[in-house]
């Protein structure tokens, strides 16, 4: 059984570190491995080493200067947050997330799970990038968890529901025709069409004179937040693109009523 | 929350794989560890400097001769096992493997789970000496798990049923009290606010042209349904209609710039 969900890892130091998550992947049948900016050389012999016989899934990693590149064709992507963070944000357990993960995969969208440097993990800005975050519930005493451990527990995770969802399946099929899936819904957008919805987005309200061209990142970010947080999918885009269209004060002769 | 299951690593080959245990015992909140004829010098600098923060487990570390010298006062002992065995034994999954290891600690015993060494595992004989197997279900293409990675996931899954059991008694002591909201957010935003910020989306968006004022139902749901799943907060609400305002197309002399 393979699972096709990409693990992508940003700006990781240790290149044993990549090693062990590349073997941690195939132990439990993932095999989609991306790499954002590696701080090590790659590939290397001692990421390689710690491969042991995963050293397919580092031939096959790709390399990307950025997160939004490495996610572009992306429906539902996961952060990994070690912190608890004062920003609002559906935070789940690994459990919950594997579930997520699956139910994302199943309506045809792509996924990632996406894990930040080992010493600060991923920035706000990167973790605004996704849809939700996973935290693995640590000893809050020493939550020191290393990096390839914790793409093991998320792989592991992930193999232990899609198990379940092979034996769920295996008894529907022996039992008659099962209930469709309560809930279908079109794809997600990607990160890509997502990407260019909060550029218009962006526009839109510059121009409106409700933001600033270059300030105010944090008013940028709960708005993002907002629409992360809805996991729109394709349709949904399209229809606030088109509000947006609607709204463009561009298409109005800009002369304000008031003052 | 301390779990006081005993990790014991019999005939381990590599310092690394001691010091990565211990530093994964920890992370889970887990603080004995017991080394059987270690295949490799201990203590030793490589497992110290894989232990990172853990090296108190590693200097509580107890070494023996034997296996049953280092289970000696437990009550209940699991065997790992990376192989299917022709032997009939209760094989569980990780899961249900912690789910009987907190039992017994409930029922006043002392528990260990036992790991063999890295290239074979443990005999047949260790494996007679404990009460169940529990076996992690690896890709059956690559089942090559490092140990310490082994010890983390049976750790974590002895972490998460330590949390639910806790969560569990807090609910049966304190049932007058209500539980504890699990994500602090600003408080959500009430339903006649969220009417509110409809109606001014609504308006808006009759103003602009996107909606006819007395059609489109369906437009108009799946609209609302992308806030209704962003579960907004009050702050967030209030963001929403200060862009609403802003974009209000009445601000403008509406004279289309085209037709």
């Amino acid at each position: 059984m393979q699972i096709p969900v990409r693990i992508v890892l940003v700006e990781t130091t240790h290149p044993g570190n990549i090693g062990a998550a590349a073997r941690a992947m195939k132990t439990m049948g993932l095999y989609d491995l991306a790499l954002v900016r590696p701080r090590c050389a790659f590939p290397s012999d001692e990421a390689t080493a710690r491969a042991t016989g995963a050293t397919d899934i580092l031939e096959n990693a790709r390399v990307y200067d950025s997160l939004p590149e490495a996610i572009a064709d992306c429906g539902f992507v996961v952060g990994t947050s070690a912190r608890e963070r004062a920003v609002e944000w559906p935070t789940l357990p690994p459990r919950d997330c594997a579930a997520q993960v699956l139910d994302a995969l199943d309506a045809g969208n792509r996924a990632a799970i996406v894990f930040g440097p080992e010493k600060y993990g991923l920035t706000n800005e990167a973790l605004a990038r996704c849809a939700v975050h996973v935290r693995i519930p640590t000893n809050p005493e020493f939550s020191s968890l290393n990096l390839a451990m914790a793409v093991q527990l998320l792989c592991y995770e992930l193999r232990l529901a899609a198990l379940d969802r092979a034996r769920a399946d295996e008894r529907g099929e022996t039992s008659g025709t099962e209930p469709q899936p309560s809930r279908v819904r079109p794809r997600l957008a990607t990160v890509a069409e997502l990407d260019h919805f909060y550029d218009h987005l962006d526009r839109v309200l510059v121009e409106s004179g409700f933001l600033r061209a270059d300030h105010q990142r944090q008013l940028r970010l709960k708005l993002r937040r907002i629409f992360q947080r809805a996991a729109l999918d394709k349709n949904e885009v399209d229809i606030l693109r088109g509000v947006l269209t609607s709204l463009e004060p561009s298409r109005y002769r800009v002369e304000r009523s008031e003052s």
